[in-house]
């Protein structure tokens, strides 16, 4: 007989005969009956299951243990008067795999920091369940938009010979024997025995790739791992994780406001939709109010305010400032928090000091700044950074210059000035953060199957 | 205006008001009118501009140059006695971004050896605007179907620390300063000050980390970048790729070739339904009879055949081989051309000799082969490759010792046979080969955006 999902179980919401397969939660056990509450992985919710001494191995299931894997056959009862919805009466209980006593994943609280010593268990609990199916369900939200819209998906390279970001930010990668490197006369590596014949590294974005690809496409997104080699051990930095970075052609700053805001509810909406068990769990157990906070994002329309504007209202805040707030300066974390508190909502900052930013983006006509964009949300702070780019030549080699960006690398890139160029803007996401907003979970550590950080690299 | 994307002119196929925004693929200038080729990259069809003397700029306009951007007003006219369904009567062309003389994609054929030397620009001609579509579209396909059948999205770690698949098959990554590695007592690299205290990789597959998930969420797929270090210069191997993993809980090889067919059915319908245009292009100008190819995989039942069963129609077969078909070996490409065309079709092959297949693959009752399977497809080769996991513990590690893998680093591995471990299966799909089997593309170089091969990192 066909397996069911526990899933469809619930969907269909009938009496009928099943046959599931399932790992056991609990088993409560008494002299007649016994309960087993099992989870197949399908649904956060987990079935009641029902088993008599009518079963000729009762004494054996009421020993089975919690972690085990079990197939059930028997029939569905509707059960309206319970707090679940229905329960499986089970006609025969088969033990398909064994779990010791020693199974760490058992049915009680763990802290957090336990379940990320066991990241291979810990989606067997309710908690990271809920999480990884979010996550899950926000990545085909993500796709489902941008594919809707008209994007290409393209895939952009990770490894690059090209140095523009600065290779001491990037993973270098070799398929020399690291113990014994030859070096060239002047004390250096020789490359020149390395797969690529260069040196090379791993990359933190696919921008750059992506511009080229938006001048013959229009519309792309990129959706893939990013790698930062920062030694830093924060609530929000990891060395690896995934990132988004749409680019579109023929649209400035505006246009690029209005499709983050787009976007960004359309992946609330899908998740809020396809995720509702889970994101009831978050609201419930990690953060109280997730839900109305993200169904209130859907019927707000971002501000957008200039860097100078915010750095006004920051200035004349009744707050004792850690950083003095900065016409010329990045704003902390601190300011960011404020400033959406104030307007309790996503707030849009532009028009930033062009000294802080990077050297591909548009120079407004006050040459002072830059036709930049930060998303921030309130509790994750900075979601997205975009901006358009500068599309003039000659204006980007001189901030190149500026900025002591050599363009050895990346003549490529410049083509896009050269051959057809036209104004066009770029943004991009930090898959984790987004998680982390979607969630309520308040470390990167626990929005990542398997996080990569300084001195961790475990599994 | 707001501008209106092309493909969408060609959708609504109605008399309007338009303002678009496009590159120059062709400009043919009368002396009272001409002709302006416009593509925006939404649609492979490109669109005609007819442009006047009644404009002003009619002069500057009949000088536009291939390759430039404009921004052009008018409107529409369906033209049904025409080979193209529709024009656009230009009120208004300005140029937005100018292109030289110079500029390497012309309107004219251009060789793929040419084009792969300007990989920022061949998407801008139709072979490659087609590819990268059908490209974008697959991807999107098999989201769709995992999701749309309850499988969890998993991002499985690219670093890893443990070399399981062997050291010399993975990039190593580091960021120490590669020209002046400290070295500890006994002369190998002192790894306490990398980033991660320890010798880090990146990986070539994500299974075992989906494995884990897979005894957690029931049904999960990966769907992320690979690398091999392979020096190798085939039309078939780079060393950065994209693989799908998918991992399914109390599955057995039956059931995974189910899914295969399943998969692979919904994938090739989507294609065919989402890029209607760019398979015709590619029927026409890339492999004749493509489309009807892949149409008939749609209808077909694959065939299931063990590698025994094969070996005897190899021997039997009145062919010359080069390499003389054994039941102890591969099979090679000679071979596998031979099958897909005896059985006209898909095949797949299962049932493998043990001592040439993977530790982790189900030891069969007959001591002998493993419950392996490879999808044979026509032209392409493999496309798949997958197996029912050893879910016995006790097997798992004799064949582990057997073919000297180290438990060292994947007890948390064994973990999934010791806490409820069940049968299980699940397979690897590498991604471009399902891109050259779906356009016709014989080199993988010509599928990846930029790819990735010995002595070949550019941009």
């Amino acid at each position: 007989m066909k397996r069911i999902r526990v899933k469809e179980i619930f969907i269909n919401k009938k009496e009928e005969h099943v046959t599931i397969c399932a790992w056991v939660r609990t088993n409560r056990a008494q002299a007649q009956f016994g309960f087993l509450n099992v989870n197949d992985g399908s649904t956060l919710t987990s079935l009641q299951v029902i088993y008599d001494n009518n079963l000729s191995n009762f004494e054996e299931i009421s020993k089975y243990r919690v972690g085990s894997s079990v197939m059930v056959e028997g029939d569905i009862k509707l059960t309206p008067e319970m707090k679940q919805p229905l329960e499986l009466h089970a006609t025969k209980v088969e033990l398909l795999g064994d779990c010791p006593e020693n199974y760490p994943i058992q049915p009680k609280r763990h802290t957090r920091e336990f379940l990320r010593e066991v990241a291979h268990l810990r989606p067997r609990t309710n908690l990271f369940n809920a999480v990884f199916r979010i996550r899950s369900v926000a990545a085909m939200a993500i796709h489902s938009y941008f594919q809707s819209h008209g994007y290409l998906y393209v895939h952009t390279p990770l490894i690059t010979c090209a140095d523009c970001e600065g290779s001491d930010q990037m993973f270098k990668i070799t398929t020399l024997n690291m113990d014994k490197v030859e070096k060239g006369p002047d004390g250096k590596v020789d490359y020149s025995k390395d797969l690529f014949g260069k040196q090379a590294f791993i990359t933190g974005s696919g921008q750059l790739h992506g511009e080229t690809y938006a001048m013959a496409f229009g519309d792309i997104y990129t959706f893939g791992p990013t790698f930062r080699t920062e030694n830093s051990n924060t609530k929000t930095h990891a060395n690896e994780f995934w990132m988004i970075e749409p680019e579109m052609a023929f649209c400035d700053l505006e246009g690029l406001m209005d499709i983050e805001e787009e976007m960004l509810k359309y992946v609330i909406k899908y998740v809020l939709d396809n995720a509702k068990e889970e994101i009831d769990f978050c609201d419930q157990f990690v953060e109280k109010g997730l839900k109305e906070k993200l169904e209130k994002v859907l019927s707000s329309s971002f501000v957008r305010i200039s860097h100078h504007d915010v750095v006004d209202i920051l200035l004349k805040a009744p707050v004792k400032w850690e950083f003095k707030p900065s016409y010329e300066d990045d704003i902390s974390k601190e300011h960011e928090r404020y400033i959406t508190e104030y307007f309790n909502g996503p707030v849009f900052i532009k028009d930033w000091p062009k000294d802080i930013k990077a050297y591909y983006m548009k120079v407004n006509p006050d040459n002072k700044t830059v036709a930049a964009v930060d998303l921030e949300v309130p509790q994750a702070g900075e979601l997205m950074g975009g901006s358009q780019r500068e599309e003039n030549l000659d204006v980007l080699l001189k901030r190149m210059e500026e900025m002591h960006v050599s363009r050895k690398d990346i003549e490529w890139y410049l083509d896009t000035r050269r051959y057809g160029g036209c104004v066009h803007s770029g943004f991009g996401m930090g898959f984790e953060r987004l998680i982390m907003y979607l969630t309520g979970v308040d470390n990167i550590r626990d929005v990542i199957p398997f996080p990569r950080t300084p001195k961790n690299c475990e599994y």
